[in-house]
């Protein structure tokens, strides 16, 4: 008998057809003796109705009643989603953020978790019913209802795990797992059966959408396995967990690719001490994000300056850096939106050496420049034009050996 | 400077455009100096759109789980309007049952307030800033969420209006108040401006359906006078207070009707001690409410029953009448579903003698049968032919001068 949290996505409870799916499928969990809490999202479609409805009232909606507003959406799932359980004969009870209660700071619309006691939940299951928790929504101190974000219901079914002892969170969704890459590209993609937490983080923020980035990180936290599987069939997933000596044969697990990047060159910088604060801080000042970072040194003391900024932002950052450029004194500011970010990402390398040089040299074999490098530990990202996305992406999974069993 | 709390209904707020229009009239009302505190119903249409979807997953919804889906309506139009009054650069914030709190009982779906402690209302009004507090839900003890049943919003309002000891609850809806007769029916209705919580009462239960009798009863038992006016003009409407002299002058203030009546007889009963009882227990027992009811003694120790009951209640009833009837020997089961029931309101009744006598009076001039009459204090309803409805409204609407200014 084992203790599970199941969370559910807004595809597998976007109609009442497919609720009543969801709640056969915990219910013969539960008969086959196990302790299931379901976690919920919103009905496909609904959080994106209910903001425009908000745009409508105000063109930058005030954050915490945009919380009240957008917490119904999963208040309507749990509230329908334990009917269809007690029409089938079984006892459910749906738990919205505060009756929990999921404790969050105060931040509105990007609150993060705090604390869950696990009490009430453990009381539901004892006496035999199956607790139904509101994704996405937590409460403050002062009985404020909060959300956690978009895909804000992944970390509650985390966090829900953890604070009830769980043996395993699984996360059903659409997809049959996480992917070696993305099968809309690479036709020998392969389902991944087990990752750890560290890659699964890696390919969340280069641009993988399995999971949300913060359930991962809380999971890897308190060391609480995900089970990444498809609602609409039985095949087991893909298992992220602690990294274990297996894993480390496996130099690369998967290669991820985004096109949402755009490439900016700062040239000619007189180069003198504070120069990359005088260039960056307006940037930062204006919530812009930069990812790579590259600096290269000219004769006379000048210097060029590049880096990569999400493509929402780049007009914006380009007449920053134009209004710095002048003040500074550099030369010319030049942009490029038609770049792309592949990657690879694999534990394996922190133990081996030249993984990196294979990468450069798969991609010199296919004709493919490369812009910029940038590596952690786990990973390498190179910038390359973006015509050359998907012969990049499949040429390092084959390169790899990832498209074999 | 008054303290007014605000009530809009469902097609007040039924779609943003409304809402703004609210929040603008809210405004305009704090600009001039007084308090405000809003309740809100939800959007017209959605309390039935979310009962379908209950319906969908059990045929007889779980109480508890409903009350968590209906509750959302409300929770959308507080925060939608909260967001319009701050895009007008005023402050507003949105409170839930839970949050102001609207304690409860614990009876599901039709729950009575118990305790409406004032102070986070007060709190918000002594920092400017307006309370939006949703109709129609409540908290119990343990946290659950309640709602008051259909019309429940009005019942919300005026128990706030009590709980931050209000001046007035104003009632906006889509008429100008409450009318001396159905203006449909009787183009010569008048709009009263001044009507006792006994006669609003009365006609609620009649069949004018401008205010929901748990809300009068509300009103009437702590003395908080209601204004019933429209959202849609400037133009006052009906306040509804407690009696005084100047209302007794007027014998009858209003002619209501209702034609969702059904009438049945069973003929020949024996008459025992406890006949009665062994008739209308089965009905009591299938949860149909009985309305009048006369028994006429025959010869021979046999007695006729007759009585009303609501016309979607009358095929059930009449079946089990018919197992009854030869249970204890009746002769015969009879109904008639073409009836309706007209009737007199007023307080003015209680100190003068004859009013009954004349309203029998003007309807046999205009050759109209009474079938069943019922009699209470301040008012008088005769049972008659459906097809006279009109008929009689408007024979009594003149005939007690009610045409007149």
């Amino acid at each position: 008998m084992a203790l599970i949290v199941q969370k559910y996505g807004g595809t597998s409870v976007a109609n009442c057809r497919r609720i009543k799916r969801v709640a056969e499928r915990v219910i013969s969990r539960t008969e086959q003796g196990d302790d299931v809490v379901v976690v919920l999202s919103a009905m496909a479609g609904q959080t994106n109705y209910l903001t425009d409805l908000a745009l409508e009232m105000q063109s930058n909606p005030d954050k915490r009643e945009l919380d009240v507003l957008l917490s119904t959406g999963e208040q309507v799932t749990i509230a329908l989603f334990s009917m269809a359980v007690k029409a089938m004969g079984h006892e459910a009870r749906s738990f919205l953020g505060y009756q929990v209660p999921v404790e969050t700071d105060a931040a509105h619309s990007k609150a993060r978790i705090q604390n869950i006691p696990a009490e009430k939940l453990k009381n539901a299951l004892n006496n035999g019913i199956i607790p139904v928790v509101a994704g996405f929504q937590g409460v403050t101190d002062s009985g404020d209802i909060t959300t956690l974000g978009r895909g804000g219901s992944d970390t509650t079914a985390v966090a829900v795990a953890v604070a009830i002892g769980a043996d395993v969170c699984e996360i059903y969704t659409d997809v049959d797992g996480v992917f070696t890459t993305d099968p809309g590209i690479c036709p020998t993609a392969k389902k991944i059966d087990r990752i750890s937490y560290e890659e699964m983080l890696e390919m969340a923020s280069l641009g993988a959408k399995v999971l949300e980035i913060r359930s991962v990180e809380f999971a890897m936290r308190y060391d609480m396995p995900i089970h990444v599987r498809s609602s609409f069939t039985n095949t087991p997933g893909t298992m992220v967990v602690k990294e274990d000596e297996l894993m480390e044969d496996v130099l690369v697990s998967s290669v991820t690719y985004s096109r949402d990047e755009a490439r900016i060159t700062i040239s000619k910088v007189p180069d003198r001490p504070g120069i990359a604060s005088a260039i960056f801080k307006p940037i930062s000042d204006a919530n812009i994000i930069v990812d790579m970072i590259i600096q290269n040194a000219r004769a006379g003391d000048l210097t060029d300056m590049t880096f990569t900024v999400s493509r929402a932002d780049f007009d914006q950052a380009m007449s920053i850096l134009e209004e710095t450029a002048s003040q500074i004194g550099a030369e010319s500011v030049a942009g490029d939106k038609k770049i792309a970010k592949v990657s690879i990402v694999g534990v394996g390398m922190r133990n081996h050496a030249g993984v990196a040089s294979s990468m450069f040299d798969i991609l010199a074999r296919h004709g493919i420049n490369i812009l910029m490098i940038s590596t952690s530990e786990i990973k390498v990202s190179c910038i390359i034009d973006e015509k050359f996305t998907e012969l990049a992406v499949r040429a390092l999974h084959e390169g790899f050996g990832l498209d074999k069993e």
